[in-house]
């Protein structure tokens, strides 16, 4: 049956029915709900502390095309890119909003599936889906606005020092790999494939790795979804620094090196969309950061005075690699709309 | 200058600085803002009390048709809707988040005018604009978040009860009566067209009405965006009751009772985008509220106990006056999609 035949009304009472049957509660978030899916807003008795709110979309044609995409993957990565922003602040994520812009021709069976990949991540996350919104658009629109709570501190893109060594989480670059492979005609085997479409169409922020460092003493991050160059030199310009990268440290994934030997470079430092976290601190806070988080921290870099917003990246021999490119736009790369 | 040319970063920091200039910091909210726009989420210090939090949409050729409805209005319109759902709970609203898709090739000058509407309304009715995101889309999508507060009480679509009054703010009807005249063909004064379209493209929720609502007892509302009916029904649904609405006592606007003599009741019954509220509450409730709220809430039926959701309008000799119609499904309704 089509969105359309089913109706704006009978399609929400569906997706509650779904919410309501496939959600964990016994995730701390749903003991402070007071209303969910059903009411004007939804509503939680809030507790002394830092809330944090985040959100991001998801746009057919640009984010996303369907037939590459799941929806039940779509659903996912939908929550998975705003929970990454929350762990950027440190914050455990808590409370999610759906709103959801489609053509009433797409069969209600997709929207389920989308639904049940948001319900997925939700409960592996410890987030309680709550309430959002079903319009009608000529393109899916998928908008996800995201909770969190931190208890008295949080990370910023403003907190970066002198000094401070700059590490990253897993390996950047492989989620902009796939469609690398396809735009420049490499032939990638079953193996890469299936790591980078993982990487792109169902990325796994790592568990808690936001509060871990915080914990840890961190205090100046951001999650790499423009690109590594992009998102660094956000915190460099917020926190009027400039920053260093040396070539030999960054993590570069084996089968990125072996199917890309003349771009892997440019893919690390630009790819984007890789939502995992980017930060600087001291060495003894990196130190307790490799410790408790999976996959451990990189260092990369460090943090100087110097040009606001300036990086450098130095290969092997100190010498400067130049660089002609940055980060992801989305107007200037964005397809049919530059 | 247009938007890919601009770029999303120059334009976000463009907007960003607007917000600065522009916002009343003086309002409440912004006391206990830690974290505003520039960072991966926006912080504020929370404190013990009710966090209510809604999202709604406006998607071009669904919503609203660029040529008729001015930026700066769209803008005003996104917020207002989202305050008339803080409202219907009987909260505050606090915090905006703007997530906003639209084509490149729109001139920079048309977003900052749509700015300049949202930062009006969130100065009007206190809110601070804390974040956001803007993505490329190949229509116009303007999602907002908006939180609010309450401090122990809220009004639900779950609490109508038996005995109750039922009664409305303002008058259902004329925000969907502009584009009924231009269906119709319907000639109408510059007056009449004025009113039909301030009501359509710049809606001004009733400043407080719901929190002086809850202050006055009352303990169950909703919002008319759907429609008088469609949005009583929800009521009804929700709290497994019936109604009977007494046309004598619906307040008609003159202007559209002259206009539309034979369909007037068709459009204050299922109007639509009126964002105002519409509430359940005793006699004592409902006098309380005649004094303290402006306009005036108009008392229009009562709820009863009987086939749950039902609503039977009858007519000044008690008559059931028959109805094929009900209100706003976004599919249903929807240009070429449904």
């Amino acid at each position: 049956m089509r969105v359309a035949e089913l109706g704006e009304f009978r399609l929400i009472s569906k997706l509650a029915d779904l919410v309501a049957a496939r959600s964990d509660n016994r995730i701390p978030a749903c003991a402070d709900l007071l209303i969910g899916i059903g009411d004007d807003t939804a509503a939680w008795t809030s507790k002394p502390g830092i809330e944090l709110i985040t959100t991001d979309v998801l746009v057919e044609d640009i984010h996303f095309r369907l037939g590459h995409a799941s929806w039940s993957d779509l659903g996912w990565k939908s929550i998975a890119i705003n929970i990454s922003d929350i762990y950027a602040m440190g914050g455990r994520p808590e409370y999610a909003l759906v709103s959801l812009a489609l053509p009433g021709s797409h069969d209600v069976i997709n929207v389920i599936e989308m639904y049940r990949g948001m319900i997925d991540i939700c409960n592996q996350y410890g987030i309680a889906l709550i309430g959002g919104n079903i319009s009608a658009c000529e393109k899916i629109v998928i908008n996800i606005t995201l909770t969190g709570t931190a208890l008295n501190r949080i990370m910023t893109r403003t907190a970066a020092k002198p000094g401070d060594l700059i590490a990253v989480i897993g390996y950047p670059g492989i989620s902009a790999a796939a469609l690398a492979a396809l735009k420049m005609n490499v032939s990638l085997s079953q193996r890469a494939l299936k790591l980078f479409n993982a990487a792109h169409l169902h990325p796994i922020p790592p568990l808690d790795s936001g509060p871990l460092l915080v914990a840890c003493g961190v205090r100046a991050a951001i999650d790499i979804s423009d690109g590594l160059l992009s998102d660094l030199g956000h915190i460099c310009e917020a926190s009027g620094v400039s920053a260093t990268l040396y070539e030999q440290n960054l993590p570069v994934h084996p089968l990125l090196k072996r199917y890309f030997k003349q771009d892997y470079l440019k893919l690390v430092l630009t790819g984007g969309e890789d939502y995992k976290l980017l930060f600087t601190a001291g060495r003894s806070a990196i130190d307790k950061a490799a410790k408790c988080i999976k996959p451990a921290p990189t260092i990369i870099g460090e943090i100087a005075s110097g040009k606001r917003g300036k990086i450098t990246v130095r290969d092997r021999y100190g010498k400067q690699v130049k660089l002609d490119y940055r980060g992801w736009d989305h107007f200037r790369w964005a397809p049919a709309h530059g």
